[in-house]
């Protein structure tokens, strides 16, 4: 039998240990390729590169492996990954990740990470997205491999339903400690926003985001319940964004529009 | 009565005519404030700027009405109005466009108009995306602006559903052929992905996304549906990505990793 093909990738870009985390269980599980990011890209969202040329540039990071480091988005690195390194080549599974930080509740929306797994699920390949709660480079991974191996290993043998693709945050906590893996939906939070206000050198003002997360959401079935309460959350996540209940709601609108 | 308090924002810059047209819309119906990015910002979904410091100026380019340009995103122009230019004071509607170009189907998630939009949403503001259906800076933008009218009134005196988010879309029609809105759900369509390969000055290769937008769904209840039929489509939309069908799915993979 021929070994399940594994696409990598990340938006924290090749030197980041959650990507190496994820290659050494993608090694495992199949023939691994690797298209991440030349640079951080924490927070592009879904964005995708439409006004300028993209390169692309083989990397010699990991032992034996084909890697490819790109100048785009974490989704053009899927979309090249797929139409140009693999030329159509059809792809098992694609996992993007380890993250460094939370990816759950609305964080799914803004991150890299998750917009490239999705990306690859909306052109049909079943995909994950693994982001450790812990933002810094010397977190202790051992914890997510643990829980990425499995997760990797059923998503090779078995469908993901309809959407295909997993959003997965691993708790910042030792193994022993975890309790275990929880089907959860995407739980309500929202950001308080602040601006910090300074000056450049030259006097012009600048603005940086910052902010606070605030949870709205204290239901038990909640990706952050889940965190909170020392599980491994796994949300299915699609790419369908009606709000299918206020369809009938809005009639209305559209009878006084057209009457 | 206080005058409604509209945010205007897009994401092709404020030059753009479709922006001028729901700039002179809003102005009608309320106080208008405008934060629109400096520089074209097709394609970056929600985007945000963790890495960088955002630059925010005055400019005069509708009479009249406050107007800012900004360096960053569409969802950072939502962002910095909210928090900066209007320092937390509430906003009764936020609209972003009119697009050029098609933002139905999965395309809602690659947008920046539509990402600003749901930004706005996000923080519990109504807000409307507005696109048509047609790429040129020539185009006529007076059937758009009569529907436009007509949804935003509505909205001002109405809720719109849970998610308080519409994506409106209009066909590249004269008003006469234009049947109607419809309230509908996003279609299922998928982008046949190209890249063309080419070399720069330089004899290096680089590659430059193109594409195909290949339409997965024939059922009338759609987007693509209502716009291939003369209708404008509103489809109400929403932050939560779960896939609520694949939850009972996947208790397998949850026994099977917990046992």
């Amino acid at each position: 039998m021929n070994k399940p093909l594994i696409l990598v990738t990340n938006d924290d870009g090749m030197f980041a240990p959650g990507i190496k985390a994820l290659v050494e269980i993608a090694k495992e599980l199949g023939e691994v390729v690797v298209v991440a990011p030349n640079s951080p890209q924490s927070g592009q969202g879904h964005a995708i590169t439409l006004t300028a040329p993209l390169r692309l540039h083989k990397v010699n990071v990991f032992e034996g492996i084909r890697a490819y480091e790109c100048s785009g988005t974490p989704v053009d690195c899927v979309k090249l990954a797929k139409h140009v390194v693999l030329k159509g080549r059809e792809v098992d599974l694609c996992v993007a990740g380890i993250n460094h930080g939370s990816n759950a509740s609305i964080n799914i929306i803004y991150s890299g990470t998750m917009s490239a797994a999705m990306e690859a699920s909306l052109e049909g390949t079943k995909s994950i997205g693994f982001s450790l709660l812990n933002l810094s480079f010397e977190a202790d991974f051992e914890p997510s491999k643990y829980y990425a191996r499995k997760i990797m290993k059923y998503a090779l043998e078995n469908e993901l339903g309809t959407g295909k693709l997993l959003n997965v945050n691993i708790p910042d906590l030792p193994l022993a400690k975890i309790k275990g893996l929880k089907i959860c939906r995407q739980g309500d939070g929202s950001w308080l926003e602040e601006f910090r206000e300074s000056q450049d050198p030259r006097g012009e003002k600048y603005y940086w985001l910052t902010g606070k997360f605030v949870v709205n959401d204290d239901a038990t079935d909640s990706d952050i319940w889940a965190l909170t309460n020392g599980y491994v959350s796994v949300v299915p996540s699609y790419h369908d964004l009606t709000h299918y209940q206020s369809i009938a709601y809005l009639k209305d609108l559209e009878n006084g529009v057209n009457s």
